[in-house]
């Protein structure tokens, strides 16, 4: 019977609100909304939660007190846990639970971003490159945006906002550019996370499945000028949560869609990045499972990077079978073939441009992933390496002339990486650093000239052991002293690890010299023509791939029918105990087990929403009608993944975290009273 | 010049003899070869190389004196060199050198097989078959072949040869069945090999890819009842070898090709099968690369499967680049599309029967792998609780009922490999059987009924170590005695491997069963059909795929075109010592470095020629047209993989090793003088 009604209700709420679509703020369709489902969409309550909600590292997060309490997945704060672990000890593990502010740890790279304001500079981007090359005018629209990046910081600064992180986009392919202007908080603290058997109950084998009993919260605080920031806008959390069919909707940072990509591209994604990507992280995969079978610190050193490694494998893997899905490409084909046919556009046909594009990327891919995107030289002590020696040559050159990962703007995120003081863990350092060879001299065969010159006279697993042993940038100071001192200093280094740098710089940049005229140029100046023309026929009725900026979308709490059964919207917290074995990743900590027989077994858990979501939205909130928060998003279903490429309605669905499990957490299990009284208090 | 010199050699010598095809030396087109290129290869000579050419566990050999000595590659027998080597030392390293035939040492587990005769058993196929459903018919199709098999070894038993091994073939998709009647040699001793790091040199890097210098030559010798066996049939090598464009031949067993799959099954293969093993096999690999590291004795566990994984990575994902090729797909559709056009086939049609026959495998596939064939138990501890699980309760059904692997025919090879006294690594066991456990949780889903059976209390990595730990089935004599005590003293041992094969036994001969009648079923009968119709329109002026049976081709000693570039067909030694590294894999041994000087830098290495061959051949004999051994197949370059799928004569090229190289190692370098006359002796 339950089923039954399920189903009724199921496809009741499915007509009634469930839509494609990652709007940006200055063009959601409130309209639609409103005429098609009764909820007034203002532009206070779009003001208020764009202000309210936040950009992290990777990840989504928004503000939920006045006193900068910020509210995001455990998953998304590992590498800052990390970071504060040490050989001896795990704050995955043991989770962190500050006894007062005072206590709150600072996170060493963590930075957060809130979207202030954003400014349409598409006119003077076009007007800059108007009738010239293909590669000139990708020259020129770097230069252009970088100076427009510049200007805004400098304007910024004596604003009463203080100075702002003014990052160009990209929209629509290249249909449209703007100015998106952020306050960013770099002293962002640690208040608050559960222990990783809970917070990624269900491990691996759950991930992207619904049902689901994983409790990935966690609880940072933004900090300006050494006190708690004063955040007015934020959200008030409704720890009862949504109910089966509710319009919900999700603001947060999707980290990238591949939607309006042609066909050419796509194919290029099957067929040579997805199974290179995949088969690395495979053996990566295999690397750490074993390193970490060394001992418990082996073991912990690996924990982080492994959680992500298994995650990424999971996503190309689905990314890969929606590539190969019938359906799909009828789809993409129709798509493309209705523009072309509606669209007048002139020779020479962007399509084939593109194809061209992408035939010559499939010569260049292997050595740019490997020698100038550092796929060949995978430990951070190699990254440090290479920023000291571009960086400090970089900084010579007038700022629109760099690099564009070395202008103004650029720099204060190099420098907090660059001086953090985190753990470098020599063992670790070298197995990713030898593997990173191996497969470089691999794929890149043992002839080619890089390659070659590199392993004349020692092997890949030679060269990581003694670079990684004799290298000092695991020593922060000396990094900060060398990057300061400048380039001269940098020259004169005998550190292998700069030498290692210096030695390939010359022929990488020639590769990305090569890879940018060759494949992102004509590419560029094809996709501008093909936005334009989707433009003419559509307006603004749609909405740009995803690409870490700000978005809204809308659905409901929603399950679906998988092979012909329907999958409820909402799990308990009975299920999450029958599920347990007792060991990781099924493993509930005593925490909860000590106090299993008082918590209420029907709490809600998690629920899944029909909101068009995707990688970077873990953390976003989950919001009603009236802009309370009453869930946060952590993954999506199995089928969310193909979101990538295409939404489908049908079966697509985000996963969030019911506030009312938080609540439990905070007060029976962790008495952390004192944060759930400012999380609870009215605005 | 000496490019262009080559450049018309090679044009000419292309359109005068480089041919597609696995030929059955009975039905070896002689009257094309004799037409178009002037030789006569008759019947005599057709015998002679068919009784002289022999089939190894995965490879191919030949004889090469009166005495037994066989010739095959290094590669080929690695799996022996790893039997003979204990925790301390490694074959593999050392390579071996017998000093007297009382030093051959006996590899535990190889055998040889010289195909006698074969016989068309198609038409009482066909009988038994005709009328019967799908699923009658597979199952028929079993029972009436292996009563044919158990018929012939019987009759054979008072014959003149002694007893044969019978084995049933299916050629052409299902359109023709034969019995192959082999004598067997299950004494094979070791003679012969070089150290692996000349054997291998350039490994993996090197692998598939020419120009090339690996000296993969390795010499064993066949025993008959404790005597050398008598072998008058025998190649006579000619060291001289071939020239630039000769006309070759190969000679030997082809393992597995698909061109003549239909679209349907070669999607399964590129969208599922593929995809599914290269992950496993990457993750695997840096299992083994990183538990190699522990230790010389660890690296020493996993050196030769891992050099067979890296192999198979590098088949597989050049098949999937050949799969992800359009001009591929054009020519299959096209070859396709000329059959259903021109052969009348009645309803239903046959490749959508395939379609629907695919579309259930892409459901059964998982469970198959992992549960059936033994993709979740990957331990050679676990075969063995299998074979004794149920070899011993089908022993106990009449011959024609039971599992094609354990009917009496079947059944010496499986006590030949229970019974065999080879190392068991626990370290290693561990390893791999926690590696298939986990992935069957991950790609089944915990939710799985046998998954959820075999984890509710447990991890993947805790079952694997404890039952490595706990089973006594590395005791050679134990499984013995098992084995010969019968089903009640298996079905009583309380061993936990053993356990663990019965309790999922079950589950996985319903999935078998499912299997069988839903995919293989189907799959067949539409085969036969489709093979039928292309009978009806070309005869037998075609080959049938390659299925590990014997077979003939031609073709030439020819390089061809890489970008543009011609490559010459033969290599010499002077560049194997510029490519030296002195670090594995490019480590020229000391027994060559010290005589360097003494050698003739002009020596001849490696062959490529324009025969069309596949894995399987390696260690097969290239002849010229008087039926003299001139070279010693044992690789191919980057584009024979493809060869899986079609045949391009442009560039798909085999690598051989000549026999000059193999005549300076026995002579100058190894000082192998009494086996080098035994070689050179006059038939």
């Amino acid at each position: 019977m339950r089923g039954l009604l399920f189903l009724l209700a199921c496809a009741a709420s499915f007509s009634a609100f469930a839509e494609e679509g990652m709007w940006t703020f200055d063009n959601f369709p409130s309209d639609r909304v409103k005429q098609s489902y009764g909820i007034e969409i203002s532009s206070a309550w779009l003001d208020h939660v764009r202000l309210s909600t936040l950009r992290l590292s990777n990840c989504s997060a928004s503000f939920v007190s006045s006193e900068g309490l910020i509210l995001t997945n455990q998953h998304c704060i590992e590498p800052c846990l990390a970071e504060l672990s040490w050989n001896d000890k795990s704050l995955i593990d043991s989770g962190f639970n500050a006894p007062a502010r005072s206590e709150e740890q600072r996170c060493p790279s963590q930075q957060a971003d809130v979207l202030l304001a954003s400014e349409d500079v598409t006119a003077r981007v076009l007007r800059a490159t108007a009738g010239l090359s293909e590669v000139a005018a990708n020259e020129t629209r770097k230069r252009v945006l970088t100076a427009l990046e510049q200007a805004c910081e400098q304007a910024s600064q004596h604003g009463h906002t203080g100075r702002l992180k003014c990052q160009s986009v990209s929209l629509y392919q290249g249909g449209q550019f703007f100015l998106y202007k952020y306050k960013r908080y770099d002293d962002v603290r640690l208040v608050f996370v559960p222990e990783g058997d809970i917070a990624s109950f269900g491990g691996d084998p759950d991930n992207f499945q619904f049902p689901r009993w994983s409790l990935d919260f966690a609880i940072l605080r933004a900090y300006d000028n050494g006190r708690p920031a004063k955040t007015p806008d934020h959200l008030r959390i409704d720890f009862d949560g949504p109910s089966a069919g509710q319009p919900v909707f999700v603001a947060g940072h999707p980290a990238s869609t591949a939607r309006l990509h042609t066909r050419a591209q796509l194919e290029f994604e099957r067929d040579t990045s997805l199974p290179v990507t995949l088969l690395r992280a495979a053996e990566l995969r295999g690397r750490y499972l074993q390193f970490a079978k060394i001992d418990p610190t082996h073991e912990r050193m690996v924990r982080a990077p492994l959680n992500a490694l298994q995650n990424i494998i999971k996503v190309r893997r689905k990314e890969l079978d929606a590539l190969n899905d019938p359906s799909f490409w009828l789809q993409k084909d129709s798509a493309e073939q209705r523009l072309r046919q509606s669209a007048k556009i002139a020779a020479p046909d962007p399509w084939a441009q593109i194809e061209g594009a992408m035939a010559r990327e499939r010569t260049l891919y292997m050595p740019y992933v490997f020698i100038e995107n550092g796929g060949g030289f995978t430990t951070t002590l190699f990254r440090d390496a290479r920023w000291l020696v571009r960086g400090t040559a970089e900084r010579g050159k007038p700022n629109a002339e760099r690099l564009h990962e070395y202008t103004d703007s650029a720099m204060p995120t190099i420098e907090r990486q660059l001086f953090a003081r985190v753990p470098v863990y020599t063992e670790y350092e070298q197995m990713t650093f030898s593997f990173s060879l191996e497969r470089m001299r691999e794929l890149l065969g043992p002839d080619y000239p890089v390659v070659h010159r590199l392993f004349a006279r020692q092997s890949p697993d030679g060269l990581a052991t003694e670079l990684i042993a004799e290298t000092q940038l695991d020593d922060a100071a000396l990094r900060r002293r060398l990057w300061e001192s400048g380039q001269s200093a940098v020259d004169g280094s005998r550190d292998p690890m700069i030498e290692l740098a210096r030695a390939v710089d010359h022929d990488a940049r020639t590769i990305r010299a090569q890879y940018e005229n060759e494949v992102e140029a004509p590419l560029a100046a094809a996709e501008e023509r093909i936005a334009a023309a989707r433009f003419r026929l559509d307006g603004t009725h749609t909405y740009p791939d995803a690409n870490f900026t700000l978005r809204l979308n809308y659905g409901a709490v929603q399950g679906w029918m998988e092979d012909g059964v329907p999958i409820e919207p909402m799990t308990h917290l009975d299920r999450a105990f029958e599920r347990a074995s007792g060991v990781a990743p099924f493993k509930i900590p005593d925490t909860w087990m000590r106090i299993k027989n008082q918590l209420d077994m029907h709490t809600p858990f998690c629920i899944s929403t029909s909101n068009d979501i995707i990688g970077g939205n873990s953390g976003s909130p989950l919001l009603d009608a009236a802009g309370h928060l009453v869930g946060l998003m952590f993954d999506g279903n199995i089928h969310s993944v193909a979101g990538r490429y295409w939404f489908d309605p049908a079966n697509n669905r985000g996963v969030a975290l019911h506030p009312a499990i938080i609540r439990v957490a905070l007060d029976q299990v962790y008495g952390a009273h004192y944060l759930l009284s400012e999380l609870s208090r009215e605005p």
